[in-house]
């Protein structure tokens, strides 16, 4: 199963909707196919997204036809504004489109398609790379015979490979000292159940499902030693948005000092905004929540709720793992150093 | 719609997995039909599956047939055993039980028949009066312009009408003091947004259903004053044993400053059992969680682990409210003080 795999000229995605039932590919031929893919999730997930993005306005640029209107910077500008409005939350997806943006407006025109294939990319293969760091940072972390709880999907489907908390999680099993791993279904989307049980099955590691609701009942069953999760985005404050119910995780840990880890690149970190209750939460669809697929699971005059993200305080969270290094009790002078301490 | 129905020859019940969609009665004209439906949750609701189990003795009585090996007293203690076992953790269907199998200790056997069935229309109609006062002493708590969150269903559809913890939501309703109403949607058996939205609806009440994980979002973003909820089991020292999420909802009503309400009759109090975590917590089949209804919705080959009720010690509960008086903070002296100083 490989999530994103570009090819030159063409993008073809795993419908993330359909797993794990059905593997369907969808490709993506131009920056409108793209803008679908990612409103429509067909591919989620932060990392995941800002490399899909990436690719989109190579597509965009691809299609450039010259004219009045619009030189090729403009076109692309728009192109990433139209990307850049398909999720409001995820902030690495603005961040690619703004590395893409920048090379764009630094180079020679005559090359730009090729320039901007090539960081698109960069984009890609360095979130990989990430990745298997964070694993190692993350894991050196987890002490022998460890349970540990994730939520939603941070991944391989969520991110260029590897994954984000998953990364964690496997090197952590990798190491041996992993006893347990759960995983939260996560509504409405079953992330949890439909992809991140069948990538750890995949991997052959053991996994049990519980519905959301059940993780304080199984915190004070058990000793739960960690819960791992990835980010959406991370403020400067070390707040930290990501899939609905990550606050409610983060809460039950502290009740039963199950120690609380976020796993996310440098490129989540959105140090432009203080906290994260400055930052726009998306709301869904109510369908999302009155139907499951084509069935009715609520009365048709109910109303819904249904924001996709929460944010985290920093105070909940015990270490924030990028690939940079790992920060205990995130806050806005570490998180600040260590994007500075940065080549970026 | 009518759940529970009674025509003194059978027992028709509202087959409530199929809700909202369908409108589908289950007749049980024998005690293997009632202990079918309080299994295969065609009826649910702690106080619901006393009544029905108490209509069950009387099919049973109805269809016995002399024998050396049997007297109708054993036959009937067989067979209350047997409907005991249907649901381990809802004390009610234990409590109703007890009541039918008194009346056959106790009485000539040639009246039994009618003195059973006597007996359990009290059962049914004493829960329906219960609800109603339930429903006015909670609701005197409640002050204006609340906002209110309830889970699972603790209606109508759980009760012989009115509902407990809905009780009270109804009441506080009619007075005018309601400003909003959240449910849980309940995972995963979806009582929530299946049975309580549509009671809510029925009453001409505005709901809105939000995923069991949104709760904590939902408490930072705006004002929740209650938490509501019924129970299946209050031990002895004010511990609830309720569905699953309940105790999530607990903490973070602790943390958000919202308090939490627990209604139930005292048919639901176990003062025979110390504490919530000496009760054994029923774990129903992963199909439940690894299905929707014949779709697959996880890897086939992935553990689950299904408790269908939580914990919520007494420490996280504000007031419990019985219909014979609401206790605030509740603890062992209280509820003892409470029930014996009752006629029961």
């Amino acid at each position: 199963m490989e999530p994103i795999r570009w090819d030159g000229n063409k993008l073809v995605l795993l419908d993330q909707r359909e797993l794990p039932n059905k593997i369907r590919y969808v490709t993506c031929n131009n920056v409108d196919d793209v803008y679908n893919a990612i409103k429509k999730m067909i591919v989620r997930g932060a990392p995941a997204i800002g490399v899909v993005a990436a690719y989109g306005l190579v597509l965009a640029i691809k299609y450039y036809k010259k004219n009045k209107k619009d030189s090729e910077l403009e076109y692309l500008k728009k192109a990433a504004k139209m990307l850049a409005s398909s999720r409001p939350t995820a902030i690495n997806l603005k961040w690619a489109l703004s590395r893409m943006i920048c090379i764009a407006e630094n180079c020679a025109s005559d090359n730009l398609l090729n320039l901007l294939a090539t960081e698109a990319e960069s984009v890609h293969s360095s979130d990989l790379e990430g990745n298997y760091k964070m694993g190692r940072i993350g894991a050196k972390l987890i002490l022998p015979n460890s349970s540990i709880i994730t939520h939603c999907n941070a991944g391989s489907l969520a991110t260029s490979g590897y994954g984000t908390a998953l990364g964690v999680v496997r090197k952590a099993s990798q190491d041996g000292n992993i006893k347990k791993i759960y995983v939260t279904e996560t509504r409405p989307w079953f992330q949890g159940s439909r992809l991140t049980a069948s990538e750890l099955l995949h991997d052959n590691l053991s996994v049990t499902i519980i519905v959301d609701s059940a993780a304080g009942y199984l915190m004070n069953s058990e000793c739960i030693n960690w819960v791992i999760v990835g980010a959406d985005r991370v403020t400067l404050n070390g707040d930290v948005i990501n899939k609905i119910g990550t606050y409610n995780l983060a809460i039950l840990a502290k009740r039963h000092s199950a120690k609380f880890m976020v796993v996310a690149p440098t490129s989540t970190i959105d140090i432009a905004t203080k906290s994260g209750f400055d930052v726009s939460i998306e709301h869904r669809d109510e369908k999302e929540i009155k139907y499951f697929y084509d069935q009715l699971i609520a009365p048709k005059n109910a109303s819904v709720f249904n924001p996709v993200f929460d944010v985290t305080p920093n105070n909940l969270i015990d270490v924030l793992v990028t690939e940079k290094g790992a920060i205990l009790e995130p806050n806005g002078q570490k998180i600040r150093h260590l994007m500075h301490g940065s080549n970026i």
